[in-house]
């Protein structure tokens, strides 16, 4: 994409451990917005975060989390609505415009008893959390989520 | 606040997407404290993060996010007790001595189907997740609540 | 460790706020990793975080953080077998090997009703959120679990 005597872009390092609509949402915004302004971002799918990835999670729209009573159900039913946003959808046109790389982690794997052909495509390999660390060492931007 | 060669502060930016009681008070006094030492910070109040700041919201103490049986319990009744610290009042003398700014997530208004006026003053204004990181992206800590 | 004249280590800062099998696993992965790779680790355990290293917690497995319906289940189990990782010797390994500190936060020790000696070993003091954010102010790498 760049000359090689280009700067490397900035960097945001995320590492996604939940699997809520309203965790999932925000990170896919997140994400979206920072390779929208030229960041590379890079993602460590972890724990429920990995199981957000699972094909056959994607499929469908992913569940509020638990006690919110009557502020939840209404955010369950908005998400429902035909033009609500899908996490999905908003990550993939990401990738399509810009550097977005997912990795599984492998120790969740292991533990969730995971293999990457169960794992959407978004997710481009299986990685472990030191990798990950190193990879993402000069990143000017962090979050656990 | 600062003549014009000053260097800038330091930054701190916060996504926050929780509205619990053991959520919201870490969250309060770390943007208390590193206001205290100067730094200038940046809040995104997202999804439950908004709701927190619903004006219905921030005239009674938060409650204690579920699964914590007894310990949660204790915490909840810790905090309703007279002397305890209240989130909303440690963010109020933090605006007051030094740069907080805290902006509604515009997706997650649209979403909730909230308005301006319903949310606390202490809600400067609404803003996009891009301008959000945009404005964000030389902070030297970010955390995701 | 290091003589005079060689830089300070690259850092990473870690505010802990969750006691959940799920948050707690990749907490200490990630700390691991990063000790590991030369980073010097600070961390602060606050609320249910805090509740994680007393020392009746430290003594069995924790449990998956609520809502999770069959595959927390089937974490649950995978956790309890007999060569699952521990979180606590996943630490007390890093520690062993390189620079990793635990403070208790203050603010909650209080509002908790804990005192120092009700906490495990792996808890070097107590501190206060602001002293916390001025001794990783120069972290690179930032995170709220």
């Amino acid at each position: 994409m760049s000359s090689s005597d280009a700067p490397p872009p900035e960097q945001m390092a995320v590492v996604l451990t939940e699997n809520s609509a309203d965790k999932l949402l925000p990170f896919a915004t997140l994400v979206s917005g920072a390779v929208a302004l030229g960041f590379r971002v890079d993602v460590l799918a972890s724990y429920w975060g990995l199981v957000a990835f699972r094909k056959t999670a994607t499929a469908s729209p992913p569940s509020v989390s638990p006690g919110h009573g009557e502020d939840g159900a209404r955010l369950e039913s908005a998400l429902k609505a035909p033009r609500a946003p899908s996490w999905k959808s908003i990550l993939e046109m990401a990738k399509s415009i810009g550097e977005l790389h997912i990795y599984a982690c492998s120790q969740s794997m292991e533990i969730l008893g995971l293999s990457k052909d169960e794992l959407d495509p978004l997710v481009e390999g299986v990685t472990g959390v030191a990798t990950f660390i190193d990879r993402t060492r000069s990143a000017s931007v962090s979050y656990f989520i």
